[in-house]
């Protein structure tokens, strides 16, 4: 059910991909990006993006990538998205355990998440329970629509 | 005597950039990275780099950048880099204010350094009477030479 992203399976997930974008709810994400763009960000950029699908439907995606270079290289940074029909079902779960084991097998030590929206429980939630601490917080880090100003949590976990 | 940096002045200051990512004490750059790497990095994704020239020497530079997008746009970072013989003048003060002076004048609100290894303490120092305060610590971040996996501080800076 996950496999590496195809383009096929990005334009697939764009407009769930847009819909997040555009809320500015939880992504630093340029609201306004094209799909190129945010290919290139979520895909291109980054080592590795999967898809988790079922019957051809996306219903989830995640990249993977190093978050720093030469001496900090051993930190991998990821980002995930879940389609709104699919949520509460375990998929974000499912995702980030499968970038564990991913980002192991590449020889990362460490993951990190440079900002985990204040407003975004759920996903502070999860993490907490799948073994990531708060290590930072960044005052006022992200200009939320309803809330304005709110903080950025900076989030990490030592991978064995 | 600090001006935007040119293709020339990086040139003049490739022997120090690579000294210092040779020597993999402050940097999370790949110690092994090409003068042309290192210029796109320094000089050409950032949004701006300036150099410190005395005699058409140069003695120090820095870059300017976002550090996210969208939502979190507001947020710059810099990076500092002064060649060893002219360290102890206060060249790297008068950079960071100069850098928050140009931050401002674009819109930015806060400035955010991502990785102030802990061994670095003439850093964390400076940074610190210059108003950036340790927000999180990333443990084991930073792999040194002489002192193994070491742990680097995220600093960061509300500009008015």
């Amino acid at each position: 059910m996950i496999t590496e992203m195809t383009k096929q399976d990005f334009a697939l997930f764009w407009p769930t991909f847009e819909s997040i974008i555009k809320a500015q709810q939880t992504y630093a994400f340029d609201p306004d990006m094209s799909m190129k763009q945010a290919y290139q960000v979520w895909c291109q950029t980054p080592l590795k993006a999967f898809a988790f699908k079922v019957d051809d439907e996306v219903l989830g995606t995640y990249y993977l990538k190093a978050n720093a270079m030469g001496p900090s290289s051993h930190i991998c940074n990821c980002g995930y998205m879940v389609s709104a029909a699919a949520r509460g079902q375990g998929i974000a779960q499912t995702l980030c355990e499968h970038s564990q084991q991913v980002a192991k097998n590449l020889g990362f030590k460490a993951m990190q998440f440079n900002s985990v929206v204040s407003s975004n429980e759920g996903a502070i939630r999860l993490w907490k329970k799948l073994g990531y601490e708060i290590i930072g917080t960044i005052p006022k880090a992200y200009k939320h629509p309803q809330l304005g100003y709110i903080d950025s949590h900076i989030m990490h976990k030592l991978l064995d």
